[in-house]
């Protein structure tokens, strides 16, 4: 699976129907496999994914509704048989913990590798894992009950040297390396080369911000301002707002809203009420106000510039 | 749904495959539907087999191995989503119900239905259910934790009174009742009329055994006698029956030997491991046993007369 790549797994809103899985997705990042929600049926998934489960490296939870982690104790459970003996840290609600240890101490073996839960911090927008060239951070939403979103930022790049340059200036290793970081370049007579002449532009560094469940919340939005592959929850037409209102969730308009506050470039609209059949309504709301939308669909694989296609047949 | 089918929902041992969940059926049975194990996406399975939620009378719990009830917990809360009312029965081994209880006091609402919890007798044979013309049976397996079969009968039917008798002998309501009982007619003057000449052969009863998971244990045979429909779980080829000793599961050609001890009319076998893609090697091998024998397989229909048809597409 190619890098800043996301599968997604399941985009059922609490009930499932027969098309779609609860609230799951693999996301391919910086060469590790990260999965965010584990709602019921999630190892079933990641099967017809072709996704080993001993690759996965960490697991984000969001919140403490079972169509987003009831799916845990099954896929823990494989791990075992399996034999995993990398360690595996779910970051996830307070409680969560608890919950998975008390289920296991009363039931099966103990885990043949080191578990560690991370409680999801209680502010509004926290670092919660740093690996080489990334972070990924904990965005407080806004739901029923406390609920997180996760933004998965790679660092910026260093700019590209033009291999020109290396050769007309002769460069020194410490010369290449303070122009890569964007320095400009003095000549011994005094003339300033601008970085720009020597330099190409990086590939941009990627970024995902997973928001789901929620209200629509503009405040939330500095937090992942400029993400460039954004999910968003849209589990009802906009027609139901007073519905989404009490039930602190989104429509498929306010995603829209959402990612043009983020100034996105890709908007994936999911965790779509089982009431709809048919989800053309929610992609022409969302379009309506943001133009690069895609409908999330099980086993649907999404990057930034090709369509989504299904990785299942 | 026609009476006397089953839904076979999982078919996959301990880790799920990309084509096979784990352990759950659904029988239909005297127009109720019973749910037999509820392993991980019971409820998705149980949406594309179009079986409404509501409909389900009770559960039945094998035993405490995860894929066979880690569905449990989303169905029910699911169950609780939909606004069920009427009560629900969990069959289920001893410390199931500890655990479900925990789990949604501390994550959910309360039920919005009764729900009851029935720990499985520690007999070999017992009566866990009655209703109106059948009975439900629970019978001890031989598993690495405690674990139970279940068994369906129906009572035997009366024998249908030949329209022609009624007429003929000017039958009385009482007489007619003795005579559907199985009993001959005594004529005024003495003559015995034999049943047989009055009567006709009624449908058979019909029955199901559940057998999931278990070493072969010739002993339980004589509990599920006869069974029309039998499942039998068949994990491994016969090839690997020291494997299957050591885990305490059966061989595909252990099953057909139980179906021929059992004199069943039709064998089901299921619980496959995940080791093995082609099933071919496990019907041929049953089939060397025992002559009527079906592969278990997700979301195919079974019934004595017919061959197993999916339901799903």
């Amino acid at each position: 699976m190619e890098d800043n790549a996301l599968i997604v797994l399941g985009c059922s809103s609490a009930t499932p129907n027969s098309v779609r899985f609860p609230s799951a997705q693999i996301l391919h990042f910086r060469s590790k496999y990260f999965l965010i929600d584990c709602g019921e049926g999630t190892q079933m998934q990641l099967r017809r994914a072709k996704v080993p489960f001993e690759r996965i490296d960490s697991i984000f939870i969001s919140h403490l509704h079972g169509d987003h982690y009831f799916g845990l104790f099954g896929l823990l459970a494989s791990l075992n048989l399996t034999g995993r003996k990398n360690p595996l840290t779910v970051y996830a609600p307070e409680g969560l913990e608890e919950l998975v240890r008390y289920h296991f101490l009363k039931t099966e073996q103990p885990f043949s590798y080191p578990l560690q839960f991370v409680a999801l911090p209680q502010e509004p927008c926290a670092c919660i894992k740093k690996g080489r060239g990334y972070e990924i951070r904990a965005i407080q939403l806004n739901h029923r009950v406390p609920c997180w979103g996760f933004y998965f930022v790679e660092e910026p790049k260093e700019r590209k040297i033009q291999k020109e340059a290396i050769d007309r200036y002769d460069l020194s290793i410490e010369e290449v390396k303070c122009i890569k970081n964007g320095s400009d370049l003095t000549l011994q007579d005094g003339t300033v080369i601008p970085n720009a002449e020597l330099t190409i532009d990086p590939v941009p560094a990627f970024s995902y911000a997973y928001i789901s469940d929620t209200m629509l919340k503009p405040d939330i939005a500095q937090y992942v301002q400029g993400a460039r592959l954004l999910y968003h929850e849209a589990t009802f037409l906009h027609d139901l707002l007073p519905l989404a209102n009490t039930t602190h969730h989104s429509t498929a308009r306010q995603a829209g809203e959402f990612a043009q506050m983020v100034h996105a470039e890709k908007l994936i609209i999911g965790h779509f009420s089982a009431r709809y059949k048919d989800l053309n309504g929610h992609l022409t709301e969302a379009k309506d106000v943001f133009e690069n939308v895609e409908l999330a669909s099980d086993l649907n694989l999404y990057t930034l510039y090709k369509p989504a296609y299904s990785i299942w047949n």
